[in-house]
């Protein structure tokens, strides 16, 4: 069974956000929305694009409700000697999980148990820590995060109007399917 | 651990493809690129949409030499009886896959066991018939086919040029970097 | 051990009846004389048949206070499909139960494990909710709903008269046999 | 899982037939028709109308070439005993089966561990061996053993003809029908 | 260990005595003396005599206040059929015990699992529900119950006077040795 | 299941006999018809009359090519201490067996383990080894060893005469039955 | 680990001692000195002598307050005719002790179960009911009793006097060594 | 079970003998007598005085072909620091086997395992290795070494005069018993 | 996962020290620091000068608030026996701790089972009783006790000043690095 | 037990050497001698310093023929990233293996389960991967890399002169212990 719908599992973590070492646990997800990006290793040659491709959608996301954070089972020690040493990466402003304990990873299924790095995972997660969209690429494929920001789009629309449909390439203000009987098979 | 970069296992089933009863089985993926379609159940609200929007982009990514199948738990029966009555279902051509027995959905780990239907999972498996990419929404969520022929180009960009690095958002033609020692830490 | 004198097993369903999806659980039975007829897949060669054979004998069957519930494995979304696409269903007026889960025919003893469908079974339960009768034919061997009529009214008899025992060919209004020591070996 | 399709387990018993005590085992189904008539007891009230109303039955499918046998947990010294003293019993010539061990009783799944009796329950079983349809009734309910050369009329007619259907209430010589794609949904 | 000096184990069940059905458990054989006479098979060979060699003890058992049964895995209405049969068994005035379940003959120990019958034990219970002697003859060496006469004679006096030993082949009357330590050795 | 119909297990043992030690075995049986004797304890009251009893009658048993065995859990050193002290015992002419570690009377499940000492049982083994009769008496209730004889010439007639059958009370020379079909129910 | 140290596990028993038979059971021994003294058969060889030796040293131990038990897994009656046989036994006024179930000739580790006989071991016991000397001999060599009355004196010194240390082959009255620290070494 | 008639199981060990440190194994033991004494601690108290003893005997038991080892779980550095130390030691020409990986010790079933001591135990080994007694001190019961040269010779004559009974206080030239059935119950 | 940060375990000791024998332990290690030295044997080589070693320091460490343990699987005795005998042994002034039940070198991790003796282990111990270093080395391998000042210097400071971080190669009054985020990546 | 004498597990990891990435397994420590350093995190206060002052080291240790390895759990990218960020650490030009699988880091039981990082554990190796010295520290305890050299020498010439004895604080050229017997005790 796939993680959809599953809550998140504890966790405690450090991460490094603006500068300084944060606490972060599953309790903090409750009541915001969130994005959880999984990536193997800092000092890796996608990584870097796919982090900043995310950061250009986190204004844009924070309009939305929506918290980002990077994980990896690097330290937050390592997240901030790369923040520090990468051009790309000193523009990230969200929080970057340390992991090294592996257990944010394990619990979101994304753990390569040979090698202890993450696959590249991205989940939206809604404001009862619940999953709501699981997608993961093998290395080397990119993700493009620009997709993000509708499907946080859908996911809300569909947790705020429960019972309407959202049909596929939805888009905000597009049009919506209100599912009734005489719809079935018909559509 | 995730699906990614694990072979699909083991299935025979009978398929509706074309007006004809077909049967698919596992080694019929080998050879080939191949796009797996899950979702819910016939004749409901959101998935004749995904399955229409899917259709659309068939002949895209035929060109790109991938196959196409869509799942579900209802029979190959079930899928000629709504290709017959609805009117978006009846364009589809690609292979609509019965799995009555539940054995696909649990192998690719979209089941849910409680209702006995698939969560809405996209997989692009490549021609040792290995997964590449898993992507999985909760329902009512929309998938937005039109993604798909970007993820397969570069999946397939990767392939035929191993060792070089694909990065986010890449579109065929566009830049990619070739991992080299020094780039770390620097990009 | 039969499923012969047994209770039902709990179970929670969508069913497709009258043009619209009702709830229908065990504890509907309760009270009531119950048929359920389990079959194989929506829009598949025999079953429209017999189900149609089996609204035929609707009539009089509530008019013994028994309700009629038919059981595949397909949805109730499917159901309605049928419904609304085939002649000979579209007569149904008894509740078409969707048991996608498998759980009604795992608990009623008539799953094929390996293909997910249904054996040809139908049962009569009394007004406990326990199990009077079973017949199940292999793939192909059409049911004679007719019957059912007979065995019901002989079923009502034996749970109105305990003590009194029913011969073989009961029709009703026959002689029936009160056991008494005398007649052992006698008949 | 019903016993539909499956081979009848192995079994030795003793069975009295025509003022002889004979041999009878699994081995002996092989190559013909058979019927098995489980009941609780000799010298019970129901049993001997319904063993009476097998037995009028028996010149038919002997014709469609059916072999008959009553089973129940007495041992063959008391299928004698009761043939003697019974007028209805004593026109009986199938072979009537001592089950005092309750191996086959068992393998039929129709034994009640509790008294050590056998449920009501009648199987005809094909040449192979393979049980092809189960019928079982509460204790008190009668069956009507003029169902039974109908049913083996289209279980033959299956067996013979594989490929076409065979539609409910079939009686020889009855219209069937052939499944052909065309039909899905339309009958 | 044998079952001397142990409780009869519980049971249930249904007996013939004297031309009715009735009902024997364990709790029935507190506060008298019982005899336990199981034999393989109604309608066999041996069974009638020993058993109405047993019927002609019963007055003079009866007199010494013990309870006699017969016991087989045959079901009482088989018992009545043999009854009404037998010229031998007609007379028989004791209860005759059904044991279909194999219960009562599994607690004696003298159920043959492969065939489901008895074996020929005889077994005297004093008035506590506890097991005195236990007598087991194979197939065809038939028992001699006179001796049950002067066996449960010598039981009765071992109760009734504890601290007394009976000396072999005692009949009651004869002398019975008091022990005393200067015997030991002596005699 | 009891002993009836079973092998002697096998044991290794000393016994006193005729003022010598010697070695018995359970391959000593074979070819000859024996009787065990258990009894609790040397030196104890009951015993010496019980086995002075069986010597009277160890003639006679000869003569039926019958070997004798007395058995308790003392040694064979302590069988001829009691041999020695023991007016009665002294007459013993038979094979007394020493069980100290208590095997054979573990082997024919006559051992009581909380007191380390057997229950009164005998047996009656034919030439194969083969256990034909168990009779066991609860402390205080002596046997009749001139039953033995009987017993053991009804078990000789039906070794020699397999297919007739010996009724209750028999006797050499009387009248036996030879089972027809046709005795059955009459009788 | 040896039974050094140990207290006598609970046993319950009879023994024959001054022409009586008394119970025996752990308990009795606390509060006074106890010497076990085990052999393997009464009315065998080497065993009278040992035990006519102990009965020698019986008066000596009496006077240190210690009780002696013999004991074989003969039963007390065994023991009585054996005192009555013998004259070396006739002798014998301690208890002499029946273990037929072997259960304290196993607590005291001393049990032959092929045999079921009793190793020669020799055990002193302390009014705690605790183990202090053991002394076992393969068959035919003897014991000599007479060591018994120091080896006591030893142990009921160490007793009285916790804290000096009694050096080899002590004996009444001699010198004993009380420990300090400085002869560590030094003896 | 005891030690008695059980062979030295496997063990290599370290010695100190007459200023050397040598190897001993149970292989050692085959072909000669041999004498293990078990003491808890060098530089401890009864010790030095019972292991002084023994050096005492150790001419008498070579001469009797008996090799005399002492064995705790100190190591063999410390048995020659100690052999250096103490005077009483200092005498010593037997083998002192260290055993700190207390193998020996729980070998012999003497390893108090709560202090990592070894009992005060005596063993007698034959030239098969197998032990032939046994005997065990409290702490603070001296050992007198004296009793080992007589037990030697009764079981060095045992084993050359098999068939004949060494009785207790047995001592070389005395008289001994050759077992007849004759002498049981007699002497 | 090493013994760092770990808790000793319970234990509880024999010592010698200063000419007596003392009780240790775990609960002694409460509210000091401590230093745990393992070493194989007494009366062996390499010993002696390792433990010379650590006495030349003891002075030192106490100035600390450590106390000195040295142990080995040797018991107190042998401890007080090499202290007498050997030169550079006799000057030690700390506690030597008996271990022959092994448990406390099993605890440390540092038990040789094969040969039972601990290997080369030292320890620094915090006054919480938990373990701060472990430093193991080979046999043969000596170690250097003048590094233990320093390295017990370290720990109290870092104890004493949480927050600060001590460099390697830490001396007393050296500079100290508090961390600070801008130093990651920075020294 | 401690890995002292263990054999080196098997392990392949890639680490950062000399502005490379190589390969590293334990078939590489085969022939020489290894030190192989662990420690918990790149970019972290402690660690620069330790690894810094290893480096001081590396060409006293090369010089003895000794290869030195740090291990952390960071990846071989991150060691790059933080070579090329760090002063101390752009000094370092052996070996820094990744270990985030965390493989290496549990075969010498350094891991720290809950956070993932490795304890400060310094471990020579001999030329046939045999672990001869363990040293760990609690974190903020640095070590002292100067001892490394010293140690090493030690251990070298243990393997050079098996059978000499090395004292403790030895140093080159010092003089050593050859074990004779005679010295046992005396220093």
């Amino acid at each position: 069974m796939s993680l959809i719908g599953k809550e998140v599992l504890p966790f405690e973590a450090k991460a490094f956000k603006n500068g300084e070492f944060i606490d972060v646990t599953n309790e903090d997800l409750k009541g915001q929305w969130s994005v959880f990006c999984f990536y193997p290793a800092d000092f890796s040659f996608v990584c870097p694009t796919e982090l900043e491709d995310l950061q250009e959608q986190y204004a844009a996301l924070k309009e939305l409700g929506v918290e980002v954070y990077s994980v990896s089972t690097d330290t937050h020690f390592v997240h901030k000697g790369w923040h520090d040493s990468s051009e790309k990466i000193s523009k990230i402003t969200y929080a970057m999980i340390g992991d090294p304990s592996q257990t944010i990873s394990r619990n979101f299924d994304v753990l390569d148990e040979e090698t202890g790095l993450a696959d590249r995972g991205t989940f939206i997660i809604d404001p009862d820590g619940v999953i709501q969209t699981v997608e993961i690429n093998a290395g080397g494929i990119g993700r493009d995060a620009s997709n993000l920001v509708n499907k946080v789009k859908a996911a809300q629309y569909v947790r705020q109007n429960p019972g309407e449909v959202c049909p596929a390439k939805w888009e905000e203000g597009g049009e919506t399917l209100t599912p009734s009987l005489d719809l079935v098979g018909k559509i």
